[in-house]
């Protein structure tokens, strides 16, 4: 299966088309805004001394060179001279300050140079292998080179330091991500001592060799055992997406089936016992980190954007390896919800995480200046335009912007269609280039025209998983063989559906969730009777739609039951049969947050 | 309002004589056993040095004399002979290692005796205050007055340095409990010095003299205001409950309105606002406090045995100072529920934290020895022996043998029966002794026969919240004359209820709960379908009663809806409707975790 990159794919109205648009004028600039007042840009200057403000930190490389990564794929599509002086300048101190040997991070330059590449638990391998990433981003949309070059450099020492002289303070990477940024670079390259470093850096992870940190006991960053020996996922969420999309790249390169294995093993084990209905992952604050099956919290969800991303990765890089819709039905989840919500509407302010429910009393107990009432961590209420950690920012700045990434792939003379949006595509095929249109307005429709020029071609398209239409299907892709200038139009409807979760997942027992095809909604405590959760949803009487301006998508209406407010100021009393009829109103889960702290709630209850 | 002393109430039979015979015979002794093999009774003998085991920690003092203070309650009944060597024993040792000054603690004799009464926040006072009690306890219990001698020295002592020399590094305790031991000082001796010393550790608190330890920026202990200011209960809820308990008892017999005011507000916040449904308090295991109103989480309820414990003593103190039923019906609450859930159908073992809910597999997530899962501090599925911190397992074998304090009261010629308890009572009636007697299975039935004999009186009989029953009541009491040799008949019936919570306290929205009378029941995992929250109780059909020999009260039956069980991994599907009938079975709450590590619900779903 091949990939269609999205520089042969461009989106050209709808819903993603207006997401670029916000992330191409305001997210980008926001996001380089506050790196520029936090230091982080002019880190790279690397004239930092003890005694001066904004001290660089060991991940500030990363958060740039994301930045730098969206701004490329930016650049890409409509030429952006401002961005391209941006990032011109970041790379010139770059090449300024590159060691002889080749070496580039800011932090072990200018605050710890005597002990580079001694301590896993920093980020010094996580940060080249964003740089890496941002090269060939930049050189993939530019064509120039120098970056890449840089970068190049800089993966030849750590292939001599980590792989030949094996010299260094640990084995592999205590914040997995170099290894698919070598993977990309080997793609870009050629050159087979990347995907071996990848490969090495894979296969030695939790073996004897490797260093542990003791703090963790290996789980954190997935190395308390071998990866083949490995069947749930573990750990830091955002480490083990990039290690396991690592994984699923050197496995599809190298044919490894043992490799595809485990990481079909370990995808279904996300999906099917550690993923929020969102797509979210990672449920606890402590470690950012999965915990035991089932346990998905919806108050105190952590779901960190970043592993939302990391899901994406991971999926794309499956679906390619073991083509199945389940993959391109966890990227729509993913990218509708759990991944959209991190961003406000206007595209300038972002969550890191993304709860399921928010009691603004109960997360009022973190507000007190008081360590006596933090039992639990509550996630914040609103969006910010900054944090200290700042990965989730310019991973959202460059997730958007390319988007188009997971739209198609291609198996001999097939054409996979995986995600829906108004868009043309040059495909090639047998070595010819044909171009596949989708003329659609999904996700508010599931119609879909797809266009073929150019030749004919068999399309395969994927039938969501929520779709209720009768599809003859093979592992979940409907085929169609499309002539040259024919329209294929297919129509997935837009059902809207209550959802139950898994019975395992006791949280959510008993209650229910609204979608309206991929798209999750919630109720949100401005447009409802408070609190939310008292409110019985009727799920036997007719959602209406009702369109909205100001969320891309509609609002849905239906009735339900609230219990009538009494005086009593008891804690305890007799049950009352006290209902009362009530209008319910939910917005798509992505926009909520963006009218104030608000309760919002996800998993309601019903009259049952 | 004059209290009637455990002293002259007999518990003859039924529920809560069972509960005495195993607090005598089996917890007192248990509870010894792990005090002399975990080092503190022998720590008495004030001889551990550097480098032996079993360092004495600052809190061990006030361990023992909870237990000296349980077994004097125990011997006072039924002499027991073996207890009071037990005691005399430690008595020997306490004079032996008492200072010429009259100072004892073994901490600050052993460990660091340089620091004697510089430190606020370790137990200092406190371990006095239960020192103190207990020498109280065992001179009322025994006539024995050595004991008490010795404290009364080590009181006088801390009146010298903190009241007259005031030349400490603290001003009030960090740990309050010593205000209601020295009222009950007070009480024996009629010295006004002690009475002046609680009076002067309850007005110090909060103001500027007193010293605050940063950390906690005076919540914790209460001392974040002067005490009249406080409005809320807040902070640490055993030290909280410790110190109302005191200003009741200042208050009452000092005729000080506005610190009776303050109390009154402090309760009914706290019963208001603060308690679960069992009568547990201290919702965050962080700092053992109280946090924001309405904060009642069920999973990860803290509600410490002290704190329950705690509640009933200032309740107690209330309903001397204030008469009204509200006080008897929390106490009732209390001993049904939040505290007798503490102890072990057999007595041996105990629980420090009382959740409302378990589902082991998220309490798995401790087990795991691994940092990274938590984030949240999920309760124990089962009870101990013995746990290093072991305040409560002494506060539980002090409490059942004594809990005859709570059933009686005195004003002019009235007699308020505030419990129902198989019970004979000698009361002191304007200098004559009548007796009282009550013939009650209560709770088992809500039937009581009142026997008045020596003379003629006012029986107040308290009608509790949950009876339906209509009675003629003042401030929840009703009034009847009863002549000598009369029997007095009332029946307040034992209705099953569901019952609801505040909707205020989102978590419990549209959840339930059912009591029978005062208990509180709940669901186990090994008597019903699980999971528990799974389950939709049908709450308009009948519940039967079932007859259980092991937990002394029936267990209830009804009817209810599970869905029916899907082989469809997948965690989130479109909601189904294969609701199936099933029986469901509740138990007392207090005999949870009696039958292994199970799920265990107290709010339940409904048929709605």
């Amino acid at each position: 299966m091949r990939h269609v990159n999205y520089l042969d794919v461009d989106i050209q109205s709808g819903f993603w088309k207006k997401k670029q648009d916000m992330a191409r004028q305001s997210t980008i600039y926001a996001v380089y805004s506050r790196f520029k007042d936090t230091g982080r840009i002019d880190a790279f200057k690397c004239d930092w001394t003890e005694g001066k403000e904004n001290k660089p930190h060991y991940f500030w490389d990363s958060d740039v060179a994301k930045w730098i990564e969206g701004a490329a794929y930016i650049t890409a599509k409509k030429r952006d001279r401002k961005l391209e002086k941006y990032i011109d300048e970041i790379i010139d101190q770059i090449e300024k300050n590159q060691g002889e040997d080749g070496y580039f991070n800011i932090y072990y330059t200018v605050v710890e140079p005597e002990i580079r590449f001694q301590l896993r638990h920093t980020h010094e391998l996580y940060c080249a292998g964003h740089l890496i990433e941002a090269a060939v981003a930049y050189y993939e949309a530019t064509s120039k080179r120098k970056f890449l070059d840089l970068m190049i450099k800089y993966a030849d020492y750590i292939y001599t330091r980590f792989y030949v002289q094996k010299n260094c303070g640990f084995t592999t990477p205590g914040h997995e991500e170099i290894e698919l940024a070598l993977v990309k670079l080997y793609r870009v390259t050629n050159d087979e001592k990347y995907l071996k470093l990848a490969e090495y850096f894979i296969y030695e992870r939790g073996t004897q060799n490797d260093v542990r940190e003791e703090k963790y006991d290996g789980v954190c960053n997935q190395s308390h055992l071998p990866v083949l020996e490995q069947d749930e996922a573990v750990g830091h969420a955002v480490r083990a997406m990039y290690l396991y999309s690592g994984m699923a790249d050197v496995a599809r390169l190298n044919g490894d089936e043992k490799l595809k294995e485990t990481c079909i093993r370990l995808f279904d084990d996300v999906v099917t016992k550690k993923m929020y209905i969102t797509g979210g992952i990672g449920s606890s604050s402590c470690g950012e980190a999965f915990t035991v099956p089932y346990d998905l919290p919806n108050l105190v969800s952590y779901t960190e954007t970043c592993a939302s991303i990391g899901l994406v990765l991971f999926a794309h890089r499956m679906m390619l390896l073991n083509p199945d819709s389940k993959y391109a039905d966890v990227i729509e989840r993913v990218i509708y919800n759990g991944f959209l919500s991190s961003t406000s509407l206007d595209g300038r302010s972002f969550f890191y995480e993304n709860p399921l429910e928010i009691i603004p009393y109960l997360s009022s107990r973190d507000d007190k200046n008081n360590n006596n009432y933090r039992s639990i961590h509550f996630p914040p209420k609103k969006r910010s335009e900054v944090f200290s950690c700042s990965c989730c920012p310019p991973n959202i700045s460059r997730f958007i912007p390319s988007i188009a990434n997971y739209l198609y792939s291609v198996e001999g003379e097939t054409v996979f269609i995986h995600q829906y949006m108004q868009s043309t595509a040059r495909i090639c095929l047998s070595g010819k280039e044909i171009k596949v249109s989708q003329k659609t307005n999904y996700p508010n429709s599931g119609k879909v025209n797809i266009l073929v020029e150019g030749g004919d071609c068999t399309v395969a398209v994927r039938v969501p998983w929520w779709c209720e239409k009768a599809f003859e299907t093979q592992k979940g892709y409907a085929y169609y063989n499309v002539r040259d200038g024919e329209v294929l139009s297919v129509d997935f409807g837009m059902p809207i559906s209550f959802i139950e979760a898994n019975r395992k997942v006791i949280l959510n027992c008993r209650k229910y969730a609204l979608m309206r095809g991929p798209v999750v909604y919630c109720m949100e405590g401005c447009d409802n009777p408070k609190p939310l959760r008292d409110i019985l949803v009727d799920t036997k009487t007719k959602v209406h739609i009702e369109k909205d301006c100001t969320m891309l998508l509609p609002k849905l209406k239906c009735k339900g039951y609230v219990r009538k407010m009494s005086d009593d100021i008891s804690l305890y009393v007799k049950k009352q049969s006290k209902d009362e009829k009530t209008d319910v109103t939910f917005i798509p889960y992505y926009a909520f947050a963006n009218r104030g702290e608000e309760e919002m709630l996800v998993w309601f209850n019903v009259k049952n």
